[in-house]
C-alpha cells in the first residue's frame, strides 16, 4: 500500500523564489523599477529545502507520496493584476515542476492558477493545460475568492466559471479549493479564511446544481471540510429544506474531504459521519500549524497518526491513503501505474 | 432541575409585524410614501404564534424556558440605515418583551441592536441599556458584520467595539455573536454566513487581547462554536504559533457554546473537546433546520435528545442544561431566584 499525501504545499521554497516576488510587488508600486527577473536557484538549493523539510518529515511519518503544489498563502491572487498573477504563477509552478523532476518517487505536481479578482476564469485555463499537459501535473488548486477575503467572485456554482470547469473535466483533473491570504482583517488566513472557504464551498454545491451540468467534475474540500463534518445534520436538514436531492447523491459523488484536522476527536468525527469513499489523506504539512501538541507530544499536522489510531480494515487503509486519491487524480494513478508503483 | 434553551428566535412573529418590516424597507426606495407605524398586534395574535410553535415544541421537547430574541436573519443591519436599524430593532424587542410579559415562564428576552454599516456601536449603547432595565431583557445578540457579508467593520477585538462592551460589562450581560442574513450571494445565511461568522469571531478572539481589558466580558458562540470544536487542535495550535497564551485561559473564560448541532456525532465531538463549563444547552428552535431527520426520525433540532443520549451525571446535566446558562446571563439568575426557581 502506497501512503499518498493529496495536500502539500512548498512552504519552504528558496530566499531567491520569495525574493522575486517581493520585487515583483514592489515594482507594483513604483513602476520606475527595471522588469523583475526570476531568481537563479540551484538544483541543490531545492534539495536543502526539500530534504530538510517535506521530505524528511514524508519519511519519518512514513508517507511516501504528496501532491504537492505552490504555497496556498502566498498565491495572493488579491495583489497586483492578472499580468503579475500569470508571472507570479508560472514560478510558483515551474519550481515545483522541478521538486517534481528531483523526486519523482516522493513528489507529484497541483499547480496554482492565474486567478485575478474580476478576470475571467477562462484566463486560468493555459495555465492550467500547461501544467498538466507539459509538466505533468495531476490537479489544481481553485481559489474561489481571489479578492482575498472580500468575496467578490460569483459562487462556485455560477456559469462564470464553466469554462474552466470544462477544461477540468477535459484533461480529468480535480481542483483542491484552496484561498489564500486574507487582506481582510477580519478573517485570519489559516485559523478563518481557510476553513470559512471550505465551509461555503460545500453549502454552494448544495444550493446549485453543478453536478448535473459536470457529472465528472470532482474537487477536494480540504482541511477536513471545513465545519461541514461538524454540522453534518445542519447540511443534510438544509438540503432538504432547499428541496435538494440527499447530499449523497446531489453532492457527495464529486467532493471530497482531506484529513487536515490537526487532533484525534476531529479525524474520528470525520470518519464517523463522512463516507470512506469521499475521504482522502492529508497533512498540509509543512503549513498552517507547525507546532508539537503538548497534549500529545507529536506533531498537531501527523494526521497519520490519527489515522492509524482508527479502527479500520487493510482494505479501509488501502482506499483512504491510496485508492482514493489514485480514483480522484486519474493521472496520478497513470503515473503510478507507469512505475508499476 | 430547568432546561433552559439559550438560543430562541421570534422566527414565527406576526405577520402586521413583518408588514412593519417591508413598508419600512419599501418607503427606503420611495420616499414619498408616508412615514410607516407599526403594526397593530393583539395579544391573542402573540399568543396563536407562540403557543402552535415555539412554546408547543418546548413542551414537547421537555424544556421550560427559552432565552428569546428576534429574528437572527430578519435584524437585517445591511438594510437602510441607522434609523431604520433603530425603528426596527425597536420594534422587534418590543414585541420580545410582550411575548416574555405574556410567558414569563416560558420566556427571557434577548435584544437585537440597532447596528447600521459604518455606524459606530456606541449608537446600539441606549437599545441595549433599555432592553436590559426597562425590559428586564438579560443579554444581547451582537452582529460581527453588519454589511450582511461583506465583512467591512473592524475585528470584535479592535477597541471601536470597547464603548459597547463597557456598557455590557456594567449591565453584566453576554453578548451572542449573531449573524444576520447575508447579501454576498457567495454565502448562504444559515449554511454559511452563520458558521463562518462563528468560526472567525473565535479566531479573533485567540489573535487579540480583548479579555485582558475585559475580563468580566462574556460571549456566547452559537452554532456549537462553528467550525472550531471540529478543529479544535488547529485552534491550540495556532494559538501557540501566535505565542497566545493556551486557549482555556486566552478565551474559554470569556467564551462559550451552545449546542446547535444537529447530529448526534457532531454533539460526542462537542463534549469531547471542549470542557463542560463552556457549553450551554440550546436549539435555535424554530429556526434554521426544520425538518425531521430521515436517519432517526426527530426533528433535527431537537438537541436535547443528543444531550441525552450522553454518558453525563446528574451533576454535569444540571450544569448544561441550567447551571452555565445561570452563570453566563446573572440576571436571568436573579430573575429565577425572584421566583424561586
Amino acid at each position: 500500500m502506497l501512503i499518498i499525501d493529496c495536500h502539500g504545499h512548498y512552504t519552504t521554497a528558496p530566499a531567491a523564489h520569495n525574493a522575486f516576488r517581493e520585487q515583483q510587488l514592489a515594482r507594483l508600486k513604483q513602476s520606475e523599477l527595471a522588469p523583475v527577473a526570476r531568481g537563479v536557484i540551484s538544483d541543490d538549493e531545492i534539495r536543502e529545502t526539500i530534504e530538510t523539510n517535506q521530505l524528511k518529515l514524508q519519511r519519518e511519518r512514513g508517507a511516501d507520496l504528496t501532491l504537492f503544489s505552490p504555497r496556498a498563502s502566498a498565491m495572493g491572487h488579491h495583489q497586483g493584476n492578472a499580468a503579475v498573477s500569470l508571472d507570479w504563477s508560472r514560478a510558483c509552478n515551474d519550481l515545483i515542476g522541478r521538486v517534481v523532476g528531483l523526486y519523482p518517487d516522493n513528489f507529484v505536481g497541483v499547480c496554482q492558477l492565474p486567478q485575478s479578482p474580476g478576470v475571467p476564469i477562462a484566463d486560468s485555463i493555459a495555465e492550467l493545460t500547461r501544467c498538466v499537459t507539459e509538466l505533468g501535473f495531476v490537479g489544481c488548486n481553485l481559489n474561489p475568492d481571489p479578492s482575498g477575503g472580500h468575496w467578490t467572485s460569483p459562487p462556485l456554482t455560477d456559469r462564470q466559471w464553466y469554462p474552466f470547469y470544462e477544461r477540468m473535466v477535459e484533461l480529468d483533473v480535480p481542483a483542491m479549493v484552496h484561498v489564500s491570504a486574507s487582506c481582510n482583517p477580519n478573517f485570519h488566513a489559516t485559523g478563518a479564511h481557510y476553513i470559512n472557504a471550505d465551509t461555503t464551498a460545500f453549502m454552494q454545491f448544495i444550493e446549485g446544481d453543478l453536478f448535473k451540468d459536470f457529472p465528472a467534475l470532482r474537487f477536494v474540500i480540504p482541511h477536513g471540510g471545513g465545519a461541514v463534518p461538524y454540522h453534518w445534520g445542519r447540511y443534510r436538514g438544509l438540503a432538504g429544506m432547499l428541496k435538494r436531492p440527499p447530499l449523497a447523491e446531489h453532492v457527495m459523488r464529486n467532493v471530497y474531504f482531506d484529513t487536515c484536522v490537526y487532533h484525534q476527536p476531529g479525524i474520528d468525527l470525520l470518519f464517523r459521519v463522512i463516507d470512506l469513499d469521499n475521504i482522502l489523506f492529508g497533512s498540509e504539512m509543512v503549513g498552517a500549524v507547525r507546532g508539537i501538541d503538548p497534549e500529545t507530544g507529536h506533531y498537531f499536522d501527523d494526521t497519520k497518526r490519527y489515522l492509524d489510531a482508527l479502527q479500520l480494515t487493510d482494505a479501509q487503509r488501502a482506499q483512504v491513503f491510496e485508492g482514493n486519491a489514485r480514483r480522484v487524480y486519474p493521472r496520478l494513478d497513470a503515473i503510478l501505474k507507469a512505475r508499476s508503483r
